[in-house]
């Protein structure tokens, strides 16, 4: 019999890889209903931490966007998956136990079937207690792997971790693989090795196809025994976001795998649907270099979401950089060249600080100590002596195990400082808070809302549900999606004529009444002449004279009191009624 | 010991697929040896059909080219190779069998090793020839299967191509899969099939990665005994061209191969080398299409280059088609529904006229038999009522030996009209002609060149050459290139600040030689006012007085003879020495 591989629609992650927003909750239920008539779905990701603050920000309730697009997956049979960053949850730094607890608790009760947990240094101890946590609530706990390229990311590191978590109540494991930089064999080896120990354990993969390995190991994860392959749909697969279900399909369907097959009719009716949304208002904040794959990102091992900040911290620094070492005599270098610079001095860095995983905001500080060294090295100063207090954070144990060891001279540098290593669990940092905001809530009287989902908002995000809550987030949004449009306008090659066009729109014509030829002024000494640009007039003022076809001089009116801003019309010009003559700024009153 | 795998840089179809030109001569001289510094390059594919025809398109001389980019990689020990069309050589229709062995012998003089032979339907009456033509004047012959997916398309079928070409003496076959719609199992399985039986036999793989298997393609090919992989670099990687040598290379070192390191610092600096060259004159001529993937190709299994033409006749067709369907009272189509219908009716049309491999001309001719079948179709006419020529000459069997069987309406159709079914071989239709090139060449007094080449390249490409001895051809392209800027500078979102700079540019400054306050005129009874756009000036007029912080009333001649185009400076503004105060437009001499 046919080995069956199963499909799961990273909706949101599509857009998260794709730009800054994500669908609001009334383009949400416009799409559903087309990804269940596709037919091809088992699974689809509504929702996780992205998904809810940026709910958040535009000014909306994030529990009601998830209600509303879980319901009819749930109506269908189709089961929905969140992401959620173990120790962090929906957030980017630690969240007491019980807010943790609370939120599989709301989650489950808004539709979310299985979470997908993990933990960007891979210590189960950030993992664990969640997946506890969701089986009590009712939810499916799905562990994760964040995969990495690194010696000490063997095989056998990979399984040992995916035991304990199986071990913990795990029914499921992902291959998450965040950067697309796992190696195909490597990641099909990984996978037989859980399934030979756990053969009743759900494998599911998802990888971003920004270096191009992604079709190649969803092949080799299948050949060893995955279940579900995440996969996203046009108009925003591909690029540095995910593979299109249609080629992971044909591929697989050759390729022996009993697969389901795709209602096309209703791909390109959810396609068309997204490119909708796209040209409502979520391509205003959607970056172009996204579509786009690049195998620059395997030589770093750096996701591809970082490309575009990294590109512009490094012209950041470029003619810095160069300035110095011009004052040295030394060959300048280009932004090429500083970029090869950047990915040897993060290969250099990366064993040194312990091989954390490159995923959010590991990534990050990696790439900012080879900044940092590189700025350093250039100045005559030591390396990793700008490193700040997140990155120290990190180094000392605070986040979680990394996976390597330290180098001695970032050891002996953090005991320079005075610095204490811990191995305390990350989680006893961060006491219990829910009280706390039950607080607020009853002073400001908010309700907790159904299944306590606005007291969840509000103890996840606070400062975000803050605002949302008294309309700023809104008003704030509004104003970053004007300018949006109105920065696209300028960039998206407007005509010369276009930019014109939308210049006069803000002034005011002077039109004739009459058909016939332009006099400037009626001197039959001097030759006539338009009023200067800039030139001042009083509604009554004449602005210019129409000769008729009957001879008769008749005299235009500025109307307006203003400046001339474009004078259109020249002398002799045979203009028709109505016809602008120029355009006039109102004096402001 | 671990297998090798060798790279070849396909450097002219990276081109080819990107955009309409290639490098000119003194580029690629400049790339050469990066390319080669690279140190990863077995091979390196420098020339074929598109390379010679558009070097005579933009007038230059395409023996010159060939000569001048082979000779580094002959020094450096790096195999050459080109791309030959069969019976077509290196145009879209046959060549004579006297040109086309004139062909290799010039190729070879000219420093080109291996010469990939293909015929877009795999009929080996087209290549054998040519591989026997290719031996005999010392070029290593690889023939080609030019893959596509179809139930004839079987591992067996393309197995016993590949027998009875390596039987005719090819020491290698190309897997060309120019659509990227081969499947990685499937083409995984057709190496084995071939290597089982010929393992002397060297394989080479060329994909496209537009649908995105090709990186899986390339993963199963290697595990199943190909010994050359086509890769790209960037900046024209990806999309819809092929997978970056980076991925290619680290894909398969964790697989177990043998491959070569590349050096980065060479990659990036023949990156911003090819970046050059498409911001010197080929970006203008690139479609940035071609930088994006779509899943969608597979549907149709059409090659990628076609989906701009192919949209682009739906839209033309489209209208028509909803008009007709209003008449009829049926619901309207959008694009989509209609792309969809093409797929669909590509589907239905590619078995009734036997799976000719969706290549360059047929898979043209395909996708316009299945446009014409939809319009037909909306008018209440029969299907398969509009074919041209063309169409009817690839049914009928005269460009080759069609793969899969006519449908019996198809052949029904072609004795209602009378058409005769041939299987003829396809060269024999057309006689030798090298003698009535060298008359042309002798009555023009034009030289043979070296090794025959001028003569060869009169012959394959008369109409293209004549315009080259003529200087028409470089008129023409010097035309096309200047339009083709001056679109582009309208379309790529330049502002109107940048549209001001490039007006300004054209007009002379008229600035002052003292720094202090501007005065348009100075009289004491009415307001001073600049001069009007428009007004001529002498070059001794003076243009307007700047009061210095002395209080002297310095005068500003105008310097040339002209009319103003713009002001800037405004009454009383405050300048500095040189600055621009006014532009003017010269009166043309």
């Amino acid at each position: 019999m046919k080995k069956e591989i199963k499909f799961s629609l990273v909706y949101r992650d599509m857009w998260q890889s794709s730009g800054k927003y994500q669908p609001r909750v009334d383009q949400l239920v416009q799409i559903a209903p087309l990804i269940i008539e596709m037919g091809c779905f088992s699974r689809v990701e509504t929702n996780g931490g992205a998904f809810e603050q940026v709910n958040l920000l535009y000014g909306e309730n994030p529990n009601k966007a998830v209600r509303a697009f879980t319901k009819p997956f749930n109506d269908a049979g189709i089961q929905t998956h969140m992401l959620d960053r173990g120790l962090n949850a929906l957030r980017m730094y630690p969240v007491p136990a019980d807010v943790r607890k609370l939120m599989y608790k709301v989650k489950h009760a808004q539709g979310v079937d299985i979470t997908r947990i993990f933990c960007g240094l891979n210590d189960v101890r950030n993992i664990i207690p969640s997946i506890q946590y969701a089986k009590a609530a009712g939810m499916i706990p799905q562990a994760t792997l964040c995969i990495t390229f690194s010696p000490v990311h063997t095989v056998e590191y990979y399984a040992n971790i995916a035991d304990q978590l199986i071990e913990a109540g795990a029914p499921e494991i992902c291959l998450k693989d965040m950067a697309g930089v796992g190696r195909p064999v490597f990641l099909g080896k990984l996978t037989k090795a859980i399934k030979d120990k756990h053969p009743e354990v759900i494998i599911q993969y998802h990888g971003h196809s920004g270096p191009g390995l992604s079709m190649a190991s969803i092949l080799e994860v299948c050949q060893n025994g995955a279940d579900v392959i995440d996969v996203a749909i046009e108009p925003i697969s591909w690029g540095k976001v995910h593979p299109d279900v249609i080629s992971v399909q044909a591929m697989l369907k050759d390729a022996g795998f009993k697969v389901p097959e795709i209602n096309m009719s209703a791909y390109m009716k959810a396609r068309a649907k997204t490119q909708e949304f796209i040209d409502d208002f979520l391509g205003y904040f959607m970056n172009p270099g996204n579509k786009l794959m690049s195998s620059l990102l395997l030589t770093s091992g750096l996701p591809g979401g970082m490309m575009g900040s990294m590109m512009a911290d490094l012209e950041g620094v470029h003619s810095g950089i160069n300035l110095m070492l011009k004052n040295q005599g030394k060959p300048e270098l280009s932004i090429d060249d500083l970029l090869v610079k950047l990915f040897e001095e993060v290969q250099y860095v990366w064993p040194m600080v312990g091989y954390p995983p490159l995923v959010t905001p590991f990534s990050q500080y990696v790439k900012n100590i080879a900044l940092m060294n590189i700025l350093t090295e250039v100045r005559g100063e030591p390396k990793f002596s700008m490193m700040d207090k997140h990155i120290w954070g990190m180094i000392l144990g605070e986040s979680g195990k990394l996976p390597g060891k330290l180098d001695p001279q970032i050891i002996a540098l953090a005991k320079e400082k005075g610095y204490e290593f811990t191995d305390k669990n990350p989680q006893d940092n961060y006491p219990d808070e829910l009280d706390k905001y039950r607080k607020e809530m009853d002073e400001n009287g908010w309700e907790y809302g159904e299944d306590d989902e606005e007291l969840f908002e509000l103890a996840m995000h606070d400062r975000q549900y803050r605002d949302y809550k008294s309309g700023v987030a809104k008003e704030r949004f509004l104003t970053d999606l004007a300018k949006a449009k109105e920065e696209s306008m300028a960039e998206k090659g407007y005509t010369a004529e276009d930019i014109l066009a939308i210049k006069r729109a803000k002034y005011e014509p002077v039109t004739s009444e009459v058909k016939g030829q332009v006099i400037w002024e009626i001197d039959v000494d001097s030759p006539s002449m338009a009023p200067a640009v800039g030139k001042h007039f009083s509604p009554d003022d004449i602005f210019c004279y129409i000769t008729t076809s009957w001879g008769e001089h008749t005299p235009v009116k500025a109307n307006f009191d203003g400046k001339i801003i474009e004078v259109i019309a020249k002398q002799g010009d045979k203009i028709n009624k109505g016809e602008p003559l120029a355009y006039i700024e109102r004096t402001k009153e």
